[in-house]
């Protein structure tokens, strides 16, 4: 079977690790770039990872997506806030199968592809891994790694299954899901409590679990959340608030990928994590004050970290 | 009649302008003091109003209870952070008939002098008055000034009427309410939202008004704390709402005393404004799920203001 031609859109540090990984087990990997183009030319990738470093010296390395051409799969790994630039950089990454993968966070990412380019081209994958891009071309793997892939209708194809086998190849945990966007709403379970409150108290997720008030809130978020997607017919038990916690015990101080970003100054993905599901659960019917008031305050918040001068009084 | 002798605790901004008001017009008033003492006693008490300044340069002024002994009406003015030292403060100045009336902020003051002197003692007042203590001995009165004064239990009594008539000769617009408690929660209905969002999302009152998330967060937190009261027995008619919002218009880019206070990095009183409210409206079994997670936010925040080594990680 003729190998399948990869493009990565958004090379930071998920774009540039998951395709690293492909590359490095001879996968045929083109990467779209920005910042860090000139020094992947002329210093190739580096991964350092607790499960072993290593550096892909000759990267395929592109500046725009008409170098590229029609790919195979396209991986997209660009921050959501970032989504209005796809409906040009895709087009001259499509031939008639071409199939997108939004690797992003929350949700609305697939139906936004599916807006512009047909439900059919569009998959997704969650991404459970702690990454960071410290360096143009260098980046930092701190834990897990896991990957979950899904069509955004439907159960899994043979297009998915040799993503996932791909994947594996690579040495990267992967498996296939029947539901890919129940899997989105099971992982805005967490996300949506750890990440808000870690924003808006200030909290990492060993502080939320410490106290006693944002503990209650994050058990009621986590509630809200389970509710809105099952009105939408994506049913989660409600003892996987229990389990969640549970996992979160064994975290420690870990700052989530939002709250680091609304720390260092970077955008917050305010829309995908909080704003897409709180506008799904309210056109669903269902109440999620929690949810409402924390999105205000994460937008707010998020707003004036980015334009400080919204803020002039 | 015999003048009311009036013992003033805590003489801030609140207890100095309102003690300096009714010295200035010929009252027998007395101030319990602590930092502001040896200024006061040098220089005498200094107030800067858009109504007029002036200066009391004879103050009694004191550094113990004990000093100024047994008063017919003693007005605490002190933060409700530090309601843990009026069990100690009070008591020398309690004759038999002796009125504690609390101009205090929020919730559960007058339940908390209650507990300690006999409900038969107290009485309340709340203060609509933007006030800055700016050196020892000199507040700057910014604007308004109303005083509503009222029974813990019950309506008005004579000594309620003489409190009332002794504030008006003084120049201060006071007037007696039916319910003081009914007025705490309505004053309680702006301050919750309005204060809360503005520690949260750093936003003044403008800027809330301005953002229509906040906004509509306002409304609902506004509806949940009509909703608490009234099943409480303190009816406040849902219209209360827009006649709050239209009030708030008119207030410019006000920041509520709560948000100084915290970005200065004073002491906020989360548990009168937002933990006491919350737990009386969880005890009549009332949801309010925004104010829950308002106050976890706000409890959260101001503690680490008050001890930023909480946060160390």
């Amino acid at each position: 079977m003729k190998p399948i031609r990869y493009g990565i859109v958004g090379s930071g540090a998920l774009g540039g690790y998951y395709g690293a990984k492909l590359a490095r087990t001879g996968c045929d990997v083109h990467f779209l770039m920005r910042s860090d183009l000139e020094a992947v030319r002329r210093n190739g990738l580096t991964i350092r990872s607790k499960d072993g470093d290593f550096h892909l010296p000759g990267v395929n390395a592109y500046g725009s997506p008409a170098e590229i051409g029609p790919c195979d799969t396209v991986l997209i790994a660009m921050k959501t806030t970032s989504n209005t630039a796809l409906p040009t950089l895709i087009p001259p990454l499509l031939g008639p199968e071409t199939a997108l993968v939004t690797l992003q966070n929350g949700l609305g990412n697939e139906e936004f592809l599916a807006s512009h380019f047909g439900a059919r081209r569009v998959m997704g994958g969650l991404c459970f891994v702690c990454l960071n891009r410290t360096a143009p071309g260098v980046v930092e793997h701190y834990g897990h790694g896991t990957l979950s892939v899904g069509e955004f209708k439907g159960p899994p194809q043979d297009r998915t299954m040799r993503l996932v086998t791909d994947f594996q190849r690579a040495g990267v945990e992967a498996k296939a899901v029947q539901s890919l966007i129940t899997e989105r709403w099971r992982k805005l379970v967490w996300n949506i409590p750890f990440n808000g409150l870690g924003i808006a108290a200030g909290a990492n997720v060993a502080q939320v679990l410490a106290d006693e008030n944002l503990l209650a809130n994050a058990r009621a978020l986590m509630a809200e959340v389970i509710e809105a997607a099952g009105k939408q017919g994506y049913a989660i038990r409600p003892d996987f608030i229990e389990d969640q916690i549970q996992r979160s015990l064994s975290m420690g101080e870990y700052h989530s990928s939002s709250q680091v970003d609304y720390e260092a100054g970077r955008e917050v993905e305010v829309e995908s994590i909080w704003g897409e599901p709180l506008r799904q659960a309210r056109a669903a019917g269902s109440q999620t004050p929690r949810l409402e008031l924390l999105y205000a305050l994460l937008s707010r918040l998020a707003g004036v970290r980015m334009n400080p001068q919204i803020n002039a009084d």
